[in-house]
């Protein structure tokens, strides 16, 4: 990259959970410039509160001021932000996202940000928890950050933003939006869905013991099932090929098993599985 | 009960997690009678070495001796002792398990036990760790202790067992063993098929960016399936019809997901798994 620029001033646009804490983390790197925030009123109030933003702007004076526009909203929420940034937002300025769900907000932004330089962006990180009350500086360290560059064109600031993504911890990983679309398919969309299947499931159930008769592993297993149905409406629904898949992949697998159930042939299964998981928990830093 | 009696002696059948920890969990609530153990060499070994029991003994010497004998082994190998008890144990001893599925186990009991008095149990404790080395006094404290009582007939030292599993911090709960099956089949053998299932999923796809590309909610949704074969296998198989039927139930909501994965209707289902999720932490005591 020739000309690369320093990045002197971040606004966030959604100060929750990963806007709250991004902003965090920067701070907590060393980062000096303003950030301000693009939000609802109690959002704004948290996010000074805890020290990520120091102030509230309107979208359009983000836009006018920002070297780095930081869109951390619900997937709907992110399509309607690049809309509205589509006449507003300033020539060279890098407009990047945390969206879980990448290729619609690809399509959206080459649509819409032929103007400005769009890098979407999936960190890999979050709680049950919302709002950027539950924000934390290291959230993001050691866990997956994916990039999907979509153009050869690249903004001056992206060198910047990278190194400032390295600062903070994240493991940054570049992918397709749409081979990113099906991978978390596998990896977060799927288990998601089991998860609230499942509680579903008991909850529909007529048997009055279940709430009697129950051990660690059921909690375990029911702790997605928590999640806020706007944030997961929003990513299923501009990921649907690929969860649709990853759901008929699971099915064909649980029918497979399903007609195992007294037969030597389950150990097999069992094994698979057991053998999966002990690799992913070598992988992780998390468990 | 007339003419109740004090347990003066305990053997272990089967000195692993669930055993040792039984055994752990009486000293340290003031048992001041012989503990022994009939399992493997290496077994009784370790149930030693952490003060769970005095010494390994044969079955035969158990049966002869034993005022409770406590059998905490994988359902299968329970069901094979219950056979091998049936000409040795003594006549008055009570005999319950720590089986996870409870009707064949009952059925095998009233088949064989004639002459002595069974009780099924089931503590829902446990953690993937095996063997009597992984081994807590407090395991039992606080969770759910199913009884399954099959006879009107009591043995003399019932009323003292129930007082030690109260002494233990056990919550002792009653039902029928079918009606134990049905309820387990949906809080417990389902969530470990799912998490099977879900690794297995993963396992097969062709997707090389699974490893690199995943968050803690994956690695919540997999720890079950890193549960021993050899254990699921007998329980999995002595409640075929239960757990297929739980099976139905998760795919029918499952698909009914997947058919409404781009509608607004989506939001029901993550509302009444939300609710049932928090409903269930609420009378959890491990979350």
């Amino acid at each position: 990259v020739t000309n690369a620029r320093e990045i002197k001033s971040v606004s966030i646009v959604g100060v929750g959970l990963i806007g709250g804490s991004f902003a965090l983390a920067l701070r907590a790197a060393g980062f000096n410039g303003e950030i301000t925030g693009v939000s609802s009123p109690p959002a704004i109030e948290a996010g000074i509160a805890i020290g990520a933003i120091a102030r509230g702007v309107s979208l359009e004076e983000a836009a006018a001021t920002a070297d780095l526009l930081y869109l951390a909203q619900p997937v709907s929420h992110i399509l309607q932000t690049i809309e509205k940034l589509s006449s507003i937002a300033k020539r060279d300025c890098l407009i990047t996202d945390a969206g879980s769900a990448k290729s619609e907000i690809a399509r959206k932004a080459s649509e819409c940000l032929s103007r400005s330089f769009f890098l979407g962006g999936h960190p890999m990180a979050g709680k049950e928890q919302r709002g950027a009350e539950a924000a934390e500086a290291d959230l993001f360290r050691g866990r997956p950050y994916v990039l999907c560059p979509t153009r050869a064109e690249r903004s001056a600031f992206e060198e910047d933003f990278r190194a400032w993504l390295a600062r903070i911890g994240a493991d940054v990983l570049e992918m397709s939006p749409e081979v990113h679309d099906s991978t978390v398919a596998l990896t977060s969309h799927l288990p998601q869905l089991l998860s609230t299947a499942l509680a579903e499931t008991l909850a529909k159930s007529e048997n009055p013991h279940l709430t009697k008769v129950f051990g660690p592993g059921l909690i375990d297993m029911t702790r997605l099932a928590l999640s806020s149905p706007d944030l997961w409406l929003s990513i299923l629904t501009t990921n649907k090929a690929s969860v649709s898949a990853a759901l008929d992949a699971f099915v064909e697998v649980l029918t497979d098993i399903r007609d195992t159930l007294d037969t030597e042939n389950l150990r097999a299964h069992f094994q698979t599985a057991s053998e999966y998981s002990s690799k992913l928990r070598k992988l992780s830093f998390t468990d």
